[in-house]
């Protein structure tokens, strides 16, 4: 237990690399963890993609596991709000929570709008500095459609002035410059973003091995 | 996204069932996920005894996933530090990320001096509340036997004032009242102790199915 006199404040800890590695249990699973890490609009569609896509994978025996604004927000981040420095620690602790997931040999699906560039950047750091897959995924859809869908009505509470800070309304959604994979959520059917998902990560040499 | 404007942060939010179940994912794995909780004194051979069963267990083709104060407080952690309210933060994100463990059908187990009986017992709560197995185990030592091994040197900085709030020293350490297993770490040998969480670890329907 390190004393607290530094300015990061958990120091003369280390890294426990246990006589377990990740390779013996990417063999255990006959796969490879990673992160799949969904961004886009409020009602692009990330959790429909993340739902549908958990269900193929799972079919073909793949161990995911799918965390999402709803889940993560009523457990661990139940602490947060919607500030910009709130947003920031969500996203941060999400992608330490990936991070986790993926060691553990099992193929993490984040879905979250994750507005900022930063943070997504951030969030891929943590994984590529410890070596493991990280994939950002654009769910693109163009604000008009996401706002027709309006599938929790939150559009129209936010035009109403009723939620402050909400991304595409009265709040930055800030693109992806270069995703891994670009699914144009407003034109493609949900089958299709499903196939272009496996043929991603087969690729990727992420399914099962 | 809700708006920000009740006691509780992160409000109409709701958890997401997905179409994936635990139940779906035990069946893949064919074993049930649970968290193995140790606590006890620094040095009393938590982190010891979590790498030995880790062992076995994956032998045994069960997947687990161990966390300690180490490689927790060097990520999802490193913006807490050991006051008494960082601490119980720390512990409450640590229940969270092992429920989620469990909710993929991952044995948690966890390696947390976690002195506070409340915070274990919140933990444990947690998980009960969402029909998930938790099992609180004492890794009962005597201090000054955690003191004469002191694998890392800390007891006796601690005893030169270079270390505050040390558990032991000079924070206090709140034994289990009514813990699920009992380890009595200064008079087991290591494979004692492994033998008897493997017993119990059967006995509670935890290992391969």
């Amino acid at each position: 237990m390190p004393d607290q006199h530094s300015e990061k404040k958990a120091t003369n800890v280390h890294w426990h690399k246990g006589e377990v590695s990740r390779t013996d249990r990417e063999q255990l699973l006959g796969q490879r963890g990673g992160t799949l890490w969904l961004t886009g609009l409020s009602g692009s569609g990330k959790s429909t993609i993340a739902v549908a896509l958990e269900q193929r994978l799972h079919r073909e025996g793949c161990l995911c596991y799918r965390l999402d604004g709803d889940n993560i927000r009523l457990g661990i981040n139940n602490n947060l709000g919607f500030s910009a420095e709130d947003r920031t620690e969500n996203i941060r602790r999400i992608g330490e929570i990936c991070k986790l997931f993926v060691d553990a040999s099992v193929l993490a699906i984040s879905s979250f709008i994750s507005p900022y560039r930063e943070d997504r950047d951030n969030c891929r750091r943590l994984h590529e500095a410890a070596g493991l897959p990280f994939f950002e995924v654009y769910v693109n859809c163009e604000l008009a459609v996401a706002e027709e869908r309006d599938p929790k009505g939150l559009y129209r509470r936010a035009r109403a002035g009723e939620i402050p800070d909400f991304t595409g309304i009265s709040a930055p959604y800030e693109e992806p410059l270069n995703p891994d994979l670009e699914l144009r959520s407003d034109l493609l059917s949900l089958d299709e973003e499903v196939e272009q998902l496996l043929s991603f990560l087969s690729q990727q040499g992420i399914r099962k091995l």
